[in-house]
């Protein structure tokens, strides 16, 4: 098979050019870039020297050669690709936000500032979030030529973490959920930017878009899908990003209001965890557990152990762990991706591999790096 | 003015060598240390060299020829030594947690597994911060030796952010306060320990002691005592701290829930923050900035800037920003402090001024480095 | 096969238990631990958990259950372990020193402090450098069991930089040549220190063990041994390490006076390299191209580029640049490498795959990682 | 004093503004921006939020302004402005190399590109390193208005750890001293851009123009002149830098080859280093400890110990430590400086204090921060 990769030479397109190489079904590469076309992907990211050497080709030549296509390009430009790739009846994998909210328009072009130009595009498309969409990305794929839009790095971590509470229904629908999260580096892409300029960004943490960050709406919607799929009602959802001196990597604390059923009664909060709170947090980790049984890539920490991201470094793992707040009422669960697998490349990869029926884990069985 | 520090060589105890060496009332310090009796300062930090140049006396030696005493010691140790202090008639001001819960003793014991042996000590402490307990503790100085429990880092960071919405009840009771930080390492002292081994902590981001860290109590303390002064009820607080991988400082994003008719009344969640939500941001600006517009050492950044560590470090400021989630319903505080200084030693010497009527920012006049 | 790791709970044997996982000829594994035998793998690294869930036994056990033994051990312990590996007749890798000066026990004892209590082991054992002595390997292990030194971290990237040159007599034989190394903390090892304390290493450099390393004579060796291949005289070597904050990576500046038939004649040297340089370069260029055109993990850098250590991350890479200084007299060769792979863990499986005549680069496939 | 600073947003000029809001000397500031003109300081660096609030003018403003000026601006335009300050007869400081090579103009064109349009100005200006000129500074400035060129970062460093071997004549001088330096990003100015875009260079360490930086020939230069000071002939220099990923500090390994009669005859230089080693080690320490008993700024370190960048963070400090190789026939100088103190501002300001005979550690006082 052939994998063709449009916008191949920005950070998360030469993950796929990584990830993609070691893939037991793709057996050739074709790769384009505006930037660098004309030049070879091996002066661009030297760590390929020996052993990618590839043309940066057209778009257009990509597409014209590939059984597949994954596009890693800025917000926006992706949907004549993507109409293109529907002519040759070959899959397209959109890692922008351009697929993201084809129900939705309204909402995608407030934050994004783009209009639908295909508009039947966004009826044959689907949310690639796997573990939310895998059956009807499997049914869709049947029928032909399908359009993925494939998750955000944020909303990939956020919502993995509250599934589970959600379609079980343990939340108080009233009270919002809270994500708050720590972002590496590398999500903010390869261009050179203030924001991204090392002596600017290292020994710092800070906040940034608080309360006005566009993956909200992402995340909110996919937890609302779940709630429904439990026939629960749809939660409020705040979202907090931080960055943090790190390359790799989403932390995510996310913060689940219990239900009273769920609730445990607390005499004093100023005291350490009562066993009742032990108790609870065992349960609801069993729940856990139950609900991602089959998922090859979310794993549920054992008692005593937090998420932590360089434990799923450079893996296509979301390891997940679960607490019951001191107070009793407030699920606590704690996730970790590597922003640029599961958060992007690594995600994409999958979303192919359910597409074409092959092993889920194809191509993403590295074991999380030591360091 | 002779100031002795008992524990010297740990890093808030070396940080207050630091501080205090460039302390205009201050003409010589006296020093101690178990670990390193007998030796140098400049031998175990050769930061020192050719500046301070000091013997590691015994604690009793320090105490013996101090004005006033800085402990910074390991939980559970100090009050001989302020006791010992009181006997002289010379302030004592602690940076453990050892006269943080004066009033509750049960709290206390509960956390740090530890009971009070010298009880009267702890009716004529006082809890150190000084923008909530300052003209507590001028009283007290006037009176004779105050002993000052100096408040833990995520406490100080944590209850600056939200005391103006609880001393003007912003708050909405009924729902927890969610404080969640992320804090660099030398808040895990200067004893190497597998958490803090550079390998297994550089380029991670990971929460740690979820829902049951003992910084929780005071924190909830604190937000209730300020609350009460403003005849508002005592909120529930839960706390979450995380580790990411620099040296200084502490990031708390704050959620704090808002009364009715505080909130803004919104029609889609999905989209971007209206201008409601801005009006009500900038009206809850307004309101911080005036509650803080005496204290020497909290900065309310302008509209656009979220507090960041880099921008505080190696000075006593407490950065905030405000913000009104996209919901309409939550106020969001991000507070920036540097961990050694404003969350440690900055504030214990602060103490110092406050408790000796010196201007409050004697020897705390760094302007944050820029790198 | 089953390949026994005995010490697989430090670094660099957590890091064998990762790659030999992948390895295509490989099986089962089987690890020991004294730190924590009777505990799991994936309890010590949750990185492995759901991928590698093995018990940690007794090095007897493990040897007697394999078909190779890798030892990731203090040095000075694996002689016992070795002896048992020979009287099974399998192949024993030692990633310590302790087979590493099998000639010259003097130089042994005066750098580690031990003496052979098996000198008739260190008859039958050989130097694992593979890119030095493959076909001295590959002869050994037609003869039956073979004991491996694997080589240090630092001598592998000095050495493989200074091969080319001294084997083809481009030095000048009475002046010394100079190995500056910058390495990564993982070469610390996994226990905790305070040299490797995340507050005292981060955002910082700095040189140790200056003009007293003890991988000083192992360079040397090295490359008396090339020179002598080239029938061409030992040099002598000065070796610097430093430490800066970086997990992974090696990168060495060399130093490497050249004869006057090598040098370039300047007329000023307090100008802009002159076109008489840049086309020295380029032969020098050519050579090492030439000398290393049948490896598999060196690859020589084309002009433009210096070495990098995230260009290697996470591979058995070593990557070569070479460069005449503006003086004309000197080389200047830069090298980087993974220290736990090509100078650790990846070395020592190359050894395997040489001495069990697989294809060299089985389970060494890894692309570098991009970040 | 009024003390003006022009191009005070880039790294170097923002550095300057916070050392000399604490200088006890400069009563007051004036800055300009071409970049950032017309808007405030504390807009662009809101670490001076509350402290510095200063509006960036016109260049010409400054100059007219001021009793001094700084430029901390880029390479080639800094004459016009020296000019102004020369006609204003007030002393001018170029942190630029504009003025580092006032004798040598072909030199100077060669690596920096421009040619001399002031030349009258390069006859009354001098180099400001302190340690070597400052007897000729202050000469000069009894004449009138002074041009200071500003020393580079590196030649710094690696001047001040070479000078005592070359007044001395300890070197041979056949052979070449080898300067090789680590250095922090903020070297690389405020300007984003691929190579200090965190992603690239975090975790990592490369050497970059390698045998042709242009502070090679300003560090030849400097050599040269402290080896004819003491008789003794002009060495040869070879200057390779590294990047490494912290924010300040260069960490300089200097080689310098020991004439015969500084040498220590070694029997065997595989074994580790001998007394007669040490001896000669701590005879050269004193040396240096002598040669710099006056200097307010350099501290030799004492035996055990190696210069180490976090040791003089923040401060005007360079720390050197000297070693003699285990062939015993090198001297290995170390040296850290901070790159923006003494490396750049905190230089310009020892400049400052010179030229009007001001206490030279007037506002340089700071002792390194310990993290």
């Amino acid at each position: 098979m052939i994998a063709g990769i449009i916008g191949a030479t920005g950070y998360a397109g030469a993950e796929l050019v990584r990830l993609l190489s070691g893939h037991p079904k793709v057996e050739k590469l074709t790769l384009s870039s505006v930037s660098f076309e004309g030049d070879k992907i091996e002066n661009i990211y030297p760590n390929f020297l020996g052993r990618v050497s590839l043309p940066l080709l057209k778009a257009e030549e990509v597409i014209a050669a590939s059984d597949v296509v994954f596009a890693a390009l800025p917000h926006g430009v992706g949907e004549p690709f993507a109409s293109a790739c529907m002519d040759r009846k070959i899959h397209y994998i959109d890692l922008s936000a351009d697929f993201r909210f084809d129900d939705d328009e309204a909402v995608y072009s407030a934050w994004y500032g783009k209009e639908y130009k295909y508009p039947q595009l966004h009826k044959n498309s689907i949310y690639g979030l796997v573990e939310l969409n895998r059956q009807k990305i499997k049914e869709l794929a049947k029928k032909g030529a399908v359009v993925i839009g494939n998750p955000g790095c944020y909303p990939t971590g956020g919502s993995l973490g509250a599934f589970p509470a959600l379609a079980k229904g343990l939340n108080c629908p009233d009270s919002p959920i809270i994500v708050d999260a720590v972002t590496g580096v590398t999500g903010g892409g390869r261009e050179p930017s203030r924001s991204f300029h090392y002596a600017e960004c290292a020994d710092s943490v800070s906040p940034y878009k608080v309360a006005s960050h566009r993956h909200s709406p992402e995340i909110a919607r996919n937890l609302s899908m779940m709630a429904a799929a439990g026939n629960n009602s749809a939660p409020k959802v705040i979202f907090t990003p931080r960055l943090a001196p790190v390359n790799r990597g989403i932390l995510s604390d996310i913060y689940i209001p219990l239900k009273k059923e769920w609730s445990v009664t607390i005499s004093n909060a100023n005291l350490p965890p009562s066993k009742e709170i032990e108790a609870k947090t065992n349960e609801i980790r069993k729940l856990y557990i139950d609900f991602y049984k089959d998922e090859p890539f979310v794993r549920i920490l054992p008692e005593g152990l937090t998420a932590a991201t360089n434990r799923v470094r450079q893996s296509n793992y979301c390891d997940i762990s679960v607490h019951v707040d001191i107070n009793g009422s407030t699920l606590i669960v704690t996730t970790a991706i590597d922003n640029m697998v599961k958060g992007a490349a690594g995600q994409a990869v999958q979303n192919m591999n359910v597409l074409f029926g092959f092993d889920e884990k194809a191509g993403l069985d590295a074991i999380p790096a030591l360091f």
